[in-house]
């Protein structure tokens, strides 16, 4: 890893493509706003819609193809579960963002959304997409063949990482340690479990869906651990340093808050290190995959070199 | 139905017996405070264990029951998702009560839980809950011989319930609602959806895990949506008249929010009198089941005259 910023243009592609696909499918799934009351519909798909760049859906898709599977019929059968961890990601964002924890104005450049519906749609938004992620992913008519039982798997799993011991774990720790004294562990508790459980679960469920063996799916679970993280420390970098207009929101809202971020506790320049340190383990966990890993080797490299 | 009450000793011993087995599994299954953060498991726990009557629990084992399922080995593999919908309802209630939502102080007799540990946390406790559900139900090492597919389709079934199309579409448009002229139709609607939808699905669930077929199956889901309406009914007029001790919250709270419910819009007399039809209506639903039915039918006949 250089600081030089190699050639993307295959990811680049395939970043534009899987995400069409999972727009597309997101768009198919989700009622629109001429349903009873449209105005929960409109309030989901104001967020929804927003511009995400849909890494956990594409990571999921991804993991899947590193495993041999992840296209064709395969694809379809995984859509599903790739939207649901899309739906819940938004739920995540929503509640975040509300007055009683981070209180954003701006998500993506735009008003978020109990700014423009009121916090108690917002609160009802969220509990919505979260629901309907676990109402997505038994659709039994639309897995194809994926064993009944391998779906019950992937479901607890995901479960599990979003929930107390995950996502909700990480959410309630950090909303506990603003203003106060950062120190190390908790700092990784936070962000392995705020946003490290999700990309993990993303990658794990993919590779599940495609058939993982237990090896393979213990190297994705480590490449999912370790680029969750990178995420994560670009962020709180992205934080203090990006621009404002590409990121869509305020930079330097995590040091007003007194948020314990990477930088805050080491330093950009360690927090960089780090990061990279990072990427090159998460390359050395799935070092044994063939040519079908390439999109996961590139996100690796990405999320380090990415702008917003 | 005439207005003497009858002897319902029966029915007490039946759900004293079914609560207890709810609470003992409830407590077995949910993390307790020496977990990491322990403000989260907490906070679940004080609205999960502040006296909840467990009727849907128990509506889905009665409704196992009634098929000839729901006791011994059979118990046990219902009992997670029994459990699940309890976990469901707790989440709603928390977030019903935020400030953004009815606003409301006691629950039950005692502070709602943002009350106690303020609205971030309520939040993600409701969050927790709701996720812990999905955690709950897809565990295969506890659902006995019951097929795989059959779960997912209790899964799926149960989050349509719960959704936009279900309890959070129906607590939306009782927002929206609040302090606007009634009119039957919305009415129907808040109560079908935000309290009928999971009754039902809280006996579907029984029924399709203990094997139900389509004509049993379709019985028990027009029971549900109609002793859901009743228990809708009945919860609006013990707001007016209740015994405030009984229900451990202001009475008149409705009138004050000038929430829309069946006495304001056609008067308490009528109001009992249109209870009383769909308790007769749900015990002709029922009238081809035998004796094992007699759980289920105790309980439509109880949720008229319960006092709290």
């Amino acid at each position: 890893m250089s600081g030089v910023e190699h050639d993307n243009s295959f990811l680049m592609a395939y970043l534009k493509e899987k995400k069409g696909i999972i727009d597309e499918a997101l768009d198919r799934y989700l009622p629109g706003e001429e349903n009873y009351p449209p105005v929960i519909f409109k309030a989901v798909r104001y967020s929804l819609f927003a511009g995400g760049k849909r890494i956990r859906p594409i990571l999921c898709l991804a993991s899947a193809e590193a495993v041999g599977g992840g296209s064709g019929e395969s694809l379809h059968s995984i859509l599903p579960v790739a939207c649901a961890l899309e739906l819940i990601h938004t739920y995540s964002l929503i509640h975040d963002d509300l007055p009683a924890m981070d209180n954003d104005d701006y998500r993506r450049g735009k008003p978020t959304n109990h700014k423009v519906f009121g916090e108690g749609i917002a609160i009802l938004a969220g509990d919505a997409l979260l629901t309907e992620a676990f109402h997505l992913m038994p659709r039994r008519d639309m897995m194809g063949d994926v064993p009944p039982e391998l779906l019950l798997t992937v479901i607890h799993d995901i479960a599990e990482a979003a929930g107390h011991f995950g996502m909700v774990g990480g959410q309630v720790v950090d909303l506990q340690s603003e203003g106060k004294e950062a120190d190390r562990e908790t700092l990784y508790y936070i962000h392995s479990h705020k946003t490290g459980a999700m990309i993990t679960a993303s990658v794990r469920a993919g590779a599940l869906l495609a058939g993982a063996g237990k090896d393979e799916l213990h190297a994705l679970s480590e490449y999912g651990r370790h680029v969750g993280l990178v995420f994560q420390i670009t962020d709180d970098i992205l934080n203090i340093e990006g621009d404002r207009k590409l990121l869509g929101k305020n930079t330097g809202s995590d040091a007003s808050r007194a948020k314990i971020t990477f930088p805050a506790l080491m330093g950009v320049e360690t927090s960089r290190r780090e990061a990279r340190n990072l990427v090159e383990q998460s390359l050395t966990d799935i070092a044994d995959f063939d040519h079908r890993a390439r999109p996961l080797r590139e996100i690796a490299r990405y999320v380090i070199e990415r702008k917003s």
